[in-house]
């Protein structure tokens, strides 16, 4: 796992290299169509990506997105009116079988087909009108981190081409490597942690998908039991459970989500709960328990890679403390086939 | 609470009776237009009823639905093309600022909207197109019940609308009584969970958005630390956290989700793990730790109303049991004011 991290940076310069001409001209081929929805289809961390591109769709292009619910189609054999919508598989493996199986069930209704995947020979890269791969060479350990952010990168790449402004994702390779340099501090700052059986992962917007992604890796790598929440729910109901011995991890870059990670990190004080904030905010830093904090000039929107980054190493090391090899967590296959 | 839970067969059978002929023409209306997309926006208990609103309206009309993120609006000020959808928004109060405002943006991005709310006098009634009332009385306890089922209900008689087939959605009262009985069973039940401090709660398809309730209600009324997972997505990470003291709390009808449900038991057997199943079928109670049984005769299609019920008197009784008062839970209020 803790190699598989360290290639990130050159993951996503290989892919942005290997596959931006292919999708500028999908970009180009679909802005001529008329597209009145994206659906993404996906689980487990391939979902939180897709949460990501969620937002970042729907804020840069305009076009609504729906993450699909797959029994819909696999349990309920609902046949979607999607003439009109681009439809989005996202798989490391390709071989996730309920989601070829929505991938299919669209294209039969009209859709537009797209796979992002890892593998070129997949099931999906058969079934879709066009396959985007993510150049990550295989990905051994089960808890997936090099192809997550290697599926995220191509839905900046996709937004750039389908949105009438550019975004800078050229930058994000160079702000992965920085991420790397808070190796030796995070394993410092994991030795607070070893003993915590519960925490609370908080995140929103571009960096909600990241909330989601670090509780997956700490329950899968470590056995803790993380709750995720954007914080705009968190005031829902959840706050009740937050207690000293109970960590809140926050996703709190500057930028539009700011005004929001300060209000719930003053509440949190009230509440004389423990908070740990990923963060290029001074403010932030400052009224968190415990924080990493990243270079100033990451842009929000190009904050959930290298934000996700240190939170991989926060898994990995953690489990280590643990005494946890996080690449064979119980009870988990590298591959689920759900139907 | 536990008086709100009790009113319910009642508030039911009042929104039926006062809203069935608005509802219906309304669907004539909207069949009259061409609509490409739903979109639910909603937090808390609302966000739940709108889970499962989302299930019920793909799969009766085949008209993709969308679950709103409202910080694309609010934090980041997107204007999506929605002049081909219906967007519809849920709030107990009509007051949550966040979801009016994306209702206000929607509508004009050209979007017909609708309001499903308690109260007639709210922001949301006076943004809305059309207002869909529940007919509940004051809701005085922080915890939702009686408006979750009723919003719920409102999603059926809009489905039945819109769809070709009819739903026979006036059993639901019916059955919400029957639900009612088992009462003393599960005040006897809940003393084996006293001391419980985590759980999972699963559920899928049109049980999904159930599996999300009870969590929220053991979160804010027992301050239970509890996971919500679809049985679908519990194979990918989440697995590897269940434990012997952990348990496993199942909404599992019969009918379409019964085999992944009864795979679930299977493998948590294996693990030697705790089960407790709201179910209506006697292969999934038998191979559960614990279980109530609800009658044979309810559909799957009808069940979430009646199967929510049980288990909102669980974390009404759970709460008693662990010395709570639920209708007073620390840190949270009753309108939530996000934006």
């Amino acid at each position: 796992m803790l190699q598989e991290i360290a290639e990130q940076p050159a993951v996503l310069e290989n892919t942005i290299d290997a596959e931006l001409e292919k999708v500028k001209k999908l970009g180009h081929f679909l802005r001529g169509r008329e597209i009145d929805l994206i659906v993404l289809v996906a689980r487990g961390s391939s979902d939180n990506a897709a949460l990501f591109g969620r937002y970042l769709l729907e804020v840069t292009t305009g076009i609504p997105v729906s993450l699909s619910a797959p029994s819909v189609y696999t349990l309920y054999n609902a046949k979607l009116r999607l003439n009109r919508a681009v439809v989005i598989g996202v798989s490391q493996s390709g071989e996730g079988v309920d989601i070829n199986q929505v991938l299919q069930s669209a294209k039969n209704s009209g859709a537009f087909t797209i796979g992002i995947t890892n593998n070129s020979d997949s099931s999906m890269a058969k079934i879709a009108d066009e396959t985007l791969l993510i150049h990550a060479g295989r990905e051994k350990s089960v808890a997936a981190t090099k192809t997550y952010t290697g599926q995220m990168l191509h839905f900046y790449m996709l937004a750039s081409a389908l949105a009438d402004e550019k975004i800078a994702f050229e930058k994000i390779p160079q702000f992965a490597a920085q991420s790397l340099d808070l190796q030796d501090e995070i394993k410092t700052l994991v030795e607070r942690y070893t003993f915590m059986e519960n925490c609370v992962v908080v995140g929103r917007g571009m960096n909600y998908g990241n909330a989601y992604e670090l509780a997956l890796k700490l329950m899968e790598t470590c056995y803790v039991v993380a709750e995720r929440f954007s914080s705009a729910d968190f005031f829902h109901g959840p706050l009740a459970i937050v207690e000293r011995r109970f960590p809140l991890i926050l996703f709190a870059p500057a930028g539009a989500t700011k005004t929001s990670s300060i209000d719930l990190l003053k509440r949190l004080q009230e509440l004389h709960a423990d908070s740990f904030s990923i963060t290029n905010d001074a403010q932030i830093a400052e009224l968190s328990s415990r924080r990493l904090l990243l270079p100033k000039d990451i842009e929000e929107f190009l904050s959930p890679i290298p934000f996700i980054i240190p939170a991989q190493l926060f898994a990995a090391y953690l489990a280590e403390a643990k005494g946890i090899n996080p690449d064979e967590p119980r009870s988990l296959s590298k591959v689920t086939r759900t139907i």
